[in-house]
This record gives C-alpha cells, sequence and structure tokens, in this order.
C-alpha cells in the first residue's frame, strides 16, 4: 500500500473530501441547477420556483445519545436540522422523508415516540412526511432526512453571493448547543458514578443551553421575516458545522473574505457560565461549536442596520473583505487572528 | 412495562409499522400531491411535470458485505437501489443526494471507490450527483441515497392502480439475488474455513446470480420503451422486498387481488442450480427472495400481449382478481395456495 492509498479521511477533512467527491460527480443533468456546495441543490421547477433537496444523516452515539435525549426530541431534532438547510436557501419546506436504520433493541413504542416528535415538527415546519424506508442495524438506530422544499426564483440565496463590504449577521446565539451538550454529559458521567438509577438531575439552572442541544429550531422566523420584507439577503448558510467553519465557507464560495469583531459574537449568559465552569473558552464554543441552527446571512450594510431596527434576532459581527477564503478576527485585545485554511466547497 | 409497550417491531412486521408510521403524518402539505405508500412521493412541478422524491439506506452487515463486495459496487448497488423507486412510478431520475457515516477504519481510498461507483451508476441512470451529507460513524458505514425524479402528469402510474383481469407482468428474472447470495456466503465461509487469505472463489459458474447480487441494474430500459411507445400500465412496482411482498401491495393498494401461477414465476436455470445444491425451494427464492429491482406491472390482457411481441424482457405470470388483498398461487401440483396477511401501505 502507498500513502495515498493509506490515507486516512481525517487528514483531508470534510471540505477536502467534499472536493474529491464532487470530482466524480460527472453527470450534469438539466434539472439541477446548482449541484455540491450549497446547503441544498437547487432545482428546475416550475415558471417561477426552484426545488431544493437536502439530506442528513444522523447515528445513534455519534449525532444523538439515547441516555439523556427522548425519542421523540430525536426526531424533532432531526427533522430541524435538515429543514434548516432549506431555510439556508431562502427556502421553504414541503416534504420530508425519514428513513430508519433500526437495532433490535428498539421497541414499537420508541419508534412511536420517535414520530411523534418528527410529525410534530413537520407540523412546525409546514411541510408533510412523506415517505421513507425501514432496515434493520446491527447495533446502532440511524436517522437519515432527506427534505424538499422550494423557493421563488428571485428570492433564492446561495452561500457564494456575499460582497465587499457586506455586514455579516448571525441570528439568535452560538455555543449553546456545544454548551447544552456539556452540562448533559457531565450530568451523565455524575449520574453513572452515582450509581443511583433513579437520580434525576436538576438541569433548571441549563435550560436555555440544554434546550438548544435537545430541541434547536431551524429559524423559519427570520425566512419569514425575509419575505414578508422583500428582502433578499446577498448570500446565506446555516451555523451547523461551527460559525467559524460555515463563515470560511461562505467566504470561500463567494471569493471573498471576512473581517469578524470577537466582542461581537452572540454568546448567551448560560453558555459562558457553562465554559467558566469547565474553565474552558467560551469563544471557542461559539467559533467551532456547531448544531445551533442559526443563520449567517450577508446584507449591504444600510440594510442591515434597517433590518435591525425593525428586528432584534440577530446581530451584525463583521463585514466582508476582498480576501479571497481569508478570515479574521479581531480579539478583545485588539489583536488579529487570521484562519486560512480551507475555503468554500 | 405494558404489552404494548414492550412490542417489538417484528411483531407487528414492515407494513404494520409503515401504517402506525403513515398516522403521524398528519400534517398536509399543498406541494406534496402523494405522501406515504408509493416507491416514492410524489410533488407538485410545473404545468405539465411532477416530482418524485424517494430515499432508501443501507447499512453495512446488513445491506452490504464488505468481505465480499468491492467498494464501487456497493456504491453502484446503492444508487441503482434508489433509482428503481422512480422507474418504478415510470419517471426518469434526475439528482441523487448521497449521505455516508463513516467509521474510522474506511481509509480515503475506500471512499474514492465508492464514490467511482456511484459517479458511474449516476451517469448510466443519467442523473446527477447533487450533494450528500458526512459525517461518523462507530460501527457499520451507512449510505443513505435520495433521488429526485420527474415524470409527466399524464404518465405517472402508481401501485395502486391495477384493475380486474389485468395481466401481472414481471420484468427479467426473480430470485436471482438471493440465489447470489448464497453462494457469495458459501464462498466466504469456505474462504474462513480455509484459512488461506490469497485463496480466490472461482464463480464463473454462477456469474449470472453473483452479478444481480453485486451489480443489480434497475430497469431503465422497461420505462424507456413504455414512454417509446406511449404505454401506460395501470399500476407498477419495483420487486425490492421480494415478488410475494410487493405482489400484496400492489394488489392491496389497488383494493384488488392476484392469482399467479407458479409454474410462470421467471427463475434462471443458475437460480435453480443453486437451490438444488442449497436442497432448497427454488420458488421460495423467486417469492421472497428480494432485491431483484425488477419491475412489476400490470396492463390490460390485450395490451400485455401485444407488448410481448415487441419486448421479451417480462413475464405474465398471472392476472389481477377481485379478492381485495388476497393473493393467490395455483402450484405446479394444481393446488392453490392462498397468501392473505398484511396488504398495501
Amino acid at each position: 500500500m502507498n500513502q495515498e492509498t493509506d490515507k486516512t479521511i481525517a487528514s483531508v477533512g470534510r471540505p477536502g473530501l467534499i472536493r474529491k467527491i464532487a470530482g466524480y460527480s460527472t453527470y450534469r443533468s438539466e434539472t439541477v441547477v446548482k449541484g455540491i456546495g450549497d446547503d441544498a441543490a437547487v432545482l428546475a421547477g416550475s415558471e417561477t420556483r426552484l426545488g431544493l433537496l437536502s439530506s442528513e444523516t444522523f447515528v445513534e452515539g455519534v449525532e444523538f445519545d439515547l441516555s439523556f435525549m427522548p425519542f421523540h426530541q430525536v426526531g424533532a431534532k432531526a427533522v430541524s436540522a435538515a429543514v434548516s438547510d432549506i431555510y439556508a436557501m431562502n427556502g421553504l419546506p414541503r416534504a420530508v422523508i425519514v428513513n430508519l436504520a433500526i437495532p433490535n433493541r428498539i421497541t414499537l413504542d420508541m419508534i412511536d415516540d420517535l414520530y411523534k416528535g418528527i410529525g410534530m415538527a413537520c407540523a412546525d415546519y409546514q411541510c408533510q412526511l412523506a415517505g421513507g424506508d425501514l432496515t434493520g442495524s446491527h447495533n446502532a438506530l440511524i436517522i437519515s432526512v432527506s427534505v424538499y422544499g422550494d423557493v421563488d426564483k428571485e428570492k433564492i440565496v446561495y452561500n457564494s453571493g456575499a460582497e465587499i463590504d457586506d455586514a455579516i449577521c448571525v441570528t439568535g446565539d452560538v455555543g449553546s448547543a456545544l454548551a447544552g451538550l456539556k452540562v448533559l454529559l457531565r450530568e451523565k458521567r455524575h449520574w453513572e458514578e452515582s450509581g443511583d438509577p433513579i437520580m434525576q438531575p436538576d438541569l433548571a439552572e441549563w435550560d436555555h443551553v440544554v434546550k438548544r442541544q435537545l430541541v434547536p429550531v431551524a429559524r423559519k422566523d427570520m425566512v419569514a421575516l425575509f419575505h414578508d420584507k422583500g428582502i433578499r439577503p446577498t448570500s446565506m448558510i446555516d451555523v451547523s458545522q461551527g460559525l467559524l467553519s460555515d463563515l470560511q465557507r461562505l467566504a470561500g464560495n463567494s471569493k471573498r473574505g471576512a473581517y469578524i469583531y470577537q466582542s461581537a459574537l452572540p454568546i448567551d449568559l448560560q453558555t459562558r457560565k457553562v465554559a467558566d465552569e469547565m474553565q474552558e473558552d467560551v469563544d471557542k464554543y461559539a467559533l467551532y461549536g456547531g448544531e445551533d441552527f442559526e443563520l449567517m446571512f450577508t446584507l449591504p450594510e444600510k440594510e442591515a442596520e434597517k433590518l435591525s431596527k425593525i428586528n432584534s434576532e440577530f446581530t451584525v459581527i463583521g463585514k466582508i473583505t476582498a480576501k479571497d477564503g481569508l478570515v479574521e478576527m479581531q480579539t478583545g485585545e485588539g489583536d488579529v487572528a487570521v484562519f486560512g485554511g480551507p475555503a468554500g466547497s
């Protein structure tokens, strides 16, 4: 075996792997307006609308832990994560297909509960559970959610349209889903160490971050606002991999750079408290956390200012620069940290 | 815990579970023309065309075995299985989204090989690899393939339109994919027992059935013929679960029954030879085998007769009856076996 053969996936990273995969997408269908590289594939639809298609897979023990996540929350979260990709294109989800690979230990009642969560989330996002596939699994429960949505041709937003000097906006707060996970894992450890099977952790103090981990909500409200006010961001992406990684992708795909202010990162007080207790750097939670399912979008500065007067659900964290693929962050101390790395995909 | 809570999934079966799941699909989207119950969900498209959406999940150790399936064949087979659902609606696949959950032991080279197979299959079926999701997995490699297709409004075929006295037609042969699997598993066992790491089994004698297991081909040729000749079957389904199970579904969804002839089941000679060697009943391979990815369709008897004169790629195995959900089979001895069971979904 040569070194190339032996290469691990970690060594090329996720963006590298996605670029590699794109190399095997050689057949071009007229139906596909935009393939690999954005939150959803874009499909030719009617005269006025485009179709959107995205899919996500969730593996027990990787994306979710059944020891502290009830089945209905697992189901709802999977749907939220999937529809978030449609909102990131400024579209609306319409239909969801759910595939399950089910190990033997999972009972009918558990599956029932899982689908209750899926059904409720579908109703929340106004999309129909329209099919799925069922198969077995030796170990982990595996959930794949595919979502079809659509968007007016003039309203579609790609992750590649950011312009120099645009304001970079982020909805809600970031890093809280990771903070919630840290709290839940700590409580799980306490519970395991206590040997008391009925011990119930008191999570009231951490309600916000725990909720953000267990039942994140995709930002349909922001897309509704854009549609309502006739606002079309120049670019948009959902914050699912982590703010920095998603910003690098947006900047790289736009062939632009980004300059952000560490002090402007929207971090909830509870997230700060978790990081304090864990003796960790809260900015790392915000930059690398992932699973926040917030929307990051860019708008000309004046439009962002105007929008901020009617809506307080987002924060301006910086602006787009001409430096292709480069993300710079002005720290609290006034230094500038530079993140190059793999941009775009 | 009560008995209801404890129920296993096996106890209600796949059709029972699908019916249960449909109960949680309460939100109705105007975009969804037909939801759960057919091979693909049907979506409102343009003035003249409908969208089709389907998704399948493949779990290592359940749907595929990497000890005798090269990665490129695993990739190609996953695509074939997914697009087969689109052909079953008389549609054409246009875009494919592939999600992978990848365990650590899988190298970049293996993933490369997997995508080579996916890319080649996409080109064969003239659909574009348009996106996907990558995540980790502790044990098994997991592949989810979602496919979007479309079909002229006047050409769509559901699995619920069979009429009394229609001829039941099946393309190719059935049971061969299972026969191929049996051969491969036997050779694997021999190889394991031999302790000889470089022993190569001689599979030349079993080329047809092994190929049917490793590289099945979805029947785009038959759909092309239907389009070319302006033929629209009254109903259609792909033979993926097993001929009997799929026929029960087609009959049940059509609120009809089926009467088939055991002697008419299209079984390849190699499949018979495998069953002989295994001292098993070859008709069971044909009825319950699954993974054949043939198309089963119904046509008025005269149309089927006409079609058979220009195409020999299908066999008439019986006809549709008025007996709602009941499948009857006339055996070689002249008895009639009755299969009731859970119909439709």
